[in-house]
């Protein structure tokens, strides 16, 4: 992105910026990962094709709902469509022919060039969780979470190496009024952090607000011609688009911005128990979701998303780190690849209510899972709790640190003659020692993922530390962080601008709090 | 086994078996895991034959060393190794030639004939953790590990769903004198448990004690016709066989039982600092350790063992869940399927002091790293912690738990047209909902997977019990397993002459405690 570096740089350019940029503390961001390793092919040929001719008789004879979008009907009505009432169902052929123009990979750019990711491919991009209204960390327990708790989360976000994207509804900023806490957010992102990061999708004007702030930030025909934010746009599963939803997916697409397509499934509840039947369901309705946006603009980038979670049948609570949610992951990226389209799952999912053991077994297994199954971008990669009703400090840095071996399982296994080590093995031989052998000085800082929370000190040495479990070394970890953050420079006339916005925009609305 | 269940009932027979077999608690195991899943195959050929060619470099041109064990250099000897002082060079292919003999697969016989585990092929036997000097749980902390711990584990493998296996030393009872304590361990697995279980290694003369305790156990007979035991022989990375293992593995392969065959490797140690590397030098060591067992005894159960951790370099220690050693335990998977042996890696590992977060990551990811690198045999599956050194009571129905995770995955996807669910989908319709209908009434029992231990509470509900973590709900759960106990039915015959056995072999020796 030699172009946004050059605008930025000659739109700025003052005094001001050269000395934020001298001040400025040098954060290290990893590349996004890009997978050495295969996907997990969990499906065979028998099976994936039956569930893309189920999912074809699913649009064409039960179809689906778009909710309150009259528009929306007549477009479906022009493509050929059977449009009765709101139920569109789809002919056979026609979604998979319109999803043809939906790019297989694309840029989203970030304000700084080099951390601008590529979605899709054998690439994966990591963004923080997405959504709690709550906040959690050790010292305040669980509460609403504020705009405070938001910007500590777009710091942390903006300072682990293992984050490629600032996310976007880190957590709900509660202490704002719903109808202006978007324009807050957003400033955030743009301001506390230089990576890229996603748009308001509760209400189509809100996606539109998202939309004039990136005009500022990056410039009105850059963002014409590029695209800078990804959103999340869900569907009501089963089948059905709702018109908040869809109305912001129209901005987005029409300005060549990223939407993920999503059903947001509890297993069981909005899918069938199977897992044949819930990827069914999972195929049917991101075909109806991407062939809508491509109708809106062909070459819109669109992500099949698929965000599962099983279910406990005792309680009706959606379970996380389960075998189930595991299965359907590994399908859905097989059909996402089959479509060609960038695959979005997986995270660091949970149903506990502490970051406990219970909260790292299912995460971990999802994370693990979300590698493995190709997904290309995995929102609430770290700091989910609580089925996501809470996002959590320590958490979030737990989990950010495991992502580290995400990237390290990713590299594969290297087999060039350094990597072989056959002079080691022979200058070691039987019964040595390979410490202080010539091939490990040379390798070793590069050797070994290393954790930055995990503990691996002696026994005796961590029980005079006070015995702390990863919780509480955690606590420390975020308070280091956010003690240590400085904020990356940005054009001062850019500031203003995107200051002056949001003050406009607030003042031209009361408040609304629902 | 219709043979072994024949033969002990007609031994005992007795009104006290009866009545024994009236009162006993119906004991759930899963059968052992058959996978319905790919392996991740993370080597590509031309990996694969680099490290396979390197590794027969190693054995001819750096070679092994047989430690102590003349009779062992002169076998070597015998079959056409180059012998110098106790280093032992294996020409190419003499190795993997002497290795044919070994089975692609065996059964270890239980006891109990319905708990028989297939030890190879797609299937992967969990058993628990193995040999820590320490035991941990909330109430008593820290402390060194008794023969009273040591029942109470076998007693919570035998009642765990998801342990096929009974393991052998889950924790070292260091109250008894260390020439004895194997004679306690097997009469505890023996009596305590009717799962299979492992033998004594610490001594030739105690795996010879192991095999005389199963003759009584199983009859002399069958035992040299079939396979018992299971047992641990580590290799002393890089390279070197010891005279005490060498010597276990020479009693149990003439005496037709499974010994596992494992290099214990931290990486950067013991083994190179890069994964190709250390596959090759783990290929050597078990081509050269399998061979021997065959030289021993051609047809005697082998596995490919691969104990892998890496390292801290900052402080030494071992670390577990990390990259490096995933990537190490997929590609030697790939190896021991290319030499026609069941496999043995991965298992509970994790470096922490308490079982809290990090021990659920770390564990969680090498427990499904274990399971998609097609681990047949894992050692280690619950229990595990701080390195090994403890095995925790709250951490073993914990990890026990989530190995019914990794059955879960294990099955695959169904495809059948009632997985498929489209008769679901018809029914429920857009906007609908699953949980009330046909299909979900008719499936859902088997559906999902279910915890025993995680907590899927509502908030409110959690906190009003006390909002505790998942080590003081595991805590619960080991009481409650414990208080249930019921000990499973055993000829009163054989329970006698076992127990002469050991009073007799007690009798024999002083006390040693070194």
């Amino acid at each position: 992105m030699p172009e946004a570096n050059t605008r930025r740089r000659a739109r700025g350019g003052g005094g001001a910026a050269r000395r934020a940029e001298r001040t400025a503390v040098r954060i290290e961001t990893a590349k996004f990962i890009e997978r050495n390793i295969p996907n997990f092919e969990i499906l065979n040929e028998e099976a994936l094709e039956i569930i893309e001719t189920n999912a074809e008789t699913v649009l064409a004879e039960v179809g689906v709902n778009f909710v309150d979008n009259p528009a929306a009907l007549q477009r479906w009505k022009d493509m050929g469509a059977d449009v009765e009432g709101e139920r569109v169902r789809i002919p056979r052929g026609l979604a998979r022919q319109l999803i043809k123009t939906a790019p297989s990979q694309f840029t989203q750019h970030a304000r700084n060039p080099e951390k601008s990711v590529v979605v899709g491919g054998r690439n994966m991009v990591l963004a923080p969780v997405y959504g709690p209204p709550f906040v959690r960390d050790a010292h305040g327990g669980r509460r609403y979470a504020t705009m405070e708790d938001f910007n500590k989360f777009v710091k942390l976000a903006y300072m682990s190496k293992w984050l490629h994207h600032s996310g976007g509804t880190v957590c709900e900023p509660t202490d704002v009024p719903v109808n202006k806490r978007h324009l807050d957010m957003l400033m955030a992102h743009m301001t506390l952090s230089d990576k890229p990061f996603m748009g308001s999708v509760t209400d189509p004007s809100r996606a539109q607000d998202s939309v004039e702030m990136c005009e500022i930030l990056f410039g009105k025909e850059f963002v014409q011609e590029n695209t800078v934010m990804t959103s999340l746009t869900n569907i009501n599963s089963p089948m059905t688009f709702d018109d908040v939803m869809m109305g912001a997916l129209e901005v987005y697409a029409k300005n060549n911005q990223a939407c993920i397509i999503s059903p947001f499934i509890v297993g069981g509840a909005m899918a069938p128990v199977s897992v044949a039947g819930t990827l069914t369901q999972v195929l049917a309705e991101v075909m109806a979701g991407v062939a809508y946006s491509q109708i809106i603009r062909p070459g819109a980038p669109a992500i099949f998303g698929a965000f599962v979670s099983s279910i406990d049948m005792n309680s009706g609570a959606p379970t996380f780190g389960t075998p189930e949610a595991s299965l359907v992951t590994y399908g859905a990226g097989q059909l996402a690849r089959r479509l060609g389209l960038p695959y979005r799952s997986a995270g660091s999912f949970c149903g506990s209510k502490l970051p406990d053991a219970q909260a790292a077994y299912e995460t971990a297994n999802s994370l693990n899972m979300g590698l493995m199954a190709g997904v290309n971008f995995m929102l609430h990669s770290c700091g989910w709790l609580e089925g996501g009703l809470v996002a959590d400090f320590e958490k979030f840095v737990m989990d950010a640190d495991q992502l580290g071996v995400l990237h390290g399982l990713a590299k594969g296994v290297a087999y060039d003659e350094n990597a072989q080590a056959m002079d080691a093995i022979r200058e070691v031989g039987p019964g040595g020692h390979y410490l202080g052998c010539a091939h490990t000085q040379a390798n070793f800082k590069e050797a070994f993922w290393k954790s930055e929370v995990l503990d691996y000190k002696p026994y005796e040495t961590w029980e005079d530390e006070g015995a702390r479990d990863t919780r509480q070394i955690a606590t420390g970890r975020v308070e280091h962080l956010l003690a240590n953050y400085q904020q990356p420079q940005l054009d001062p006339d850019i500031n203003a601008a995107l200051n002056d916005y949001v003050a406009e925009k607030k003042a031209s609305m009361p408040d609304a709090f629902a």
